[in-house]
């Protein structure tokens, strides 16, 4: 399905553009972004919403906690690289730390 | 403890005065209020807060859940009423609600 | 579709039969069970469990939990009773139950 | 407090020689395991209850986590090295790895 159509290297950066707080990686084939929360309550509170959305979609994250920070990699590795599936489980991850004063 | 000593049904009146949003059962033995949030991922998000903060202060809310709403009773067994443990997890309640849309 | 399609009364007996830890309401619309865990951390860890699968079948239950207590209660709303979705719930919470101890 | 009594590298070894589940790191001063899962949910739900066991304890993992798999390392990061409050958390994510089913 198209979601799950890898984007080329031009689109990757496109799309990343606008989504400054995110770092595409050198090969274009990842993003990665990394939060900051005021503590671990919050950090988990965050991860349980992501991961009530990536269940959903079944698209799940790499991602690394250590007390109040969260360091989140998104990939489709169906599709070897970045699909839409990353850009719409990035937007779910965004609206959640925004809610719960991550930056 | 001071904080398992059982608050006076003035003293419970009295506290709750300052919370519009929170009800004090008929017989002052206990405080209930009801959140709605967005939807079932924000209510799950403050359950899990609640529930980090219930298990490290060794005190758990009575609640009850069905999609977007959460409805809360607080009170302490041991006490047979009311205590200071009761006030301090709702003011964790407010806070996790409040950054997660919950009215 | 079919998956939603309410349970007859008949069905839904039949159904519950095979589930004797389960209770068919006597309007046999909705179906429950209460689940007691060691402590709170595996009512909780049973409940995260139930919330992704609901979530991803974007179908959730009605429970309730004080410490190591959970009643789930589950109906569709859409249908105005029983369905097969309420039928898989009740499976996830069984598995997701054995597993944290649950009885 | 003793808890947080840094244990010398011959105490780290002797007390990592029961665990051979969990490698010491070279310098002794953190432990490792990995977990593998049956699928995200029970990852996940596993997460859940190290993580109110954490926030009890007021001390918190370094933990990574792909679908299945979660990777965890434990430090007492006041101390500088391994602690018993180290040795008490990997206690707890044994306890709840082993039964969701973790290898």
């Amino acid at each position: 399905m198209s979601q799950a159509h890898k984007l080329s290297a031009e689109q990757a950066h496109e799309r990343l553009a606008a989504m400054p707080a995110w770092t595409l990686a050198d090969d274009a084939l990842s993003m990665a972004r990394s939060y900051q929360f005021a503590d671990f309550s919050a950090a988990f509170a965050f991860m349980t919403q992501v991961a009530l959305a990536a269940e959903k979609a079944n698209h799940h994250p790499e991602w690394f906690n250590v007390y109040n920070r969260v360091d989140v990699r998104l990939t489709t590795h169906d599709a070897g690289g970045l699909t839409e599936r990353d850009l719409a489980l990035a937007a779910v991850a965004e609206a959640a730390a925004r809610a719960l004063g991550g930056a």
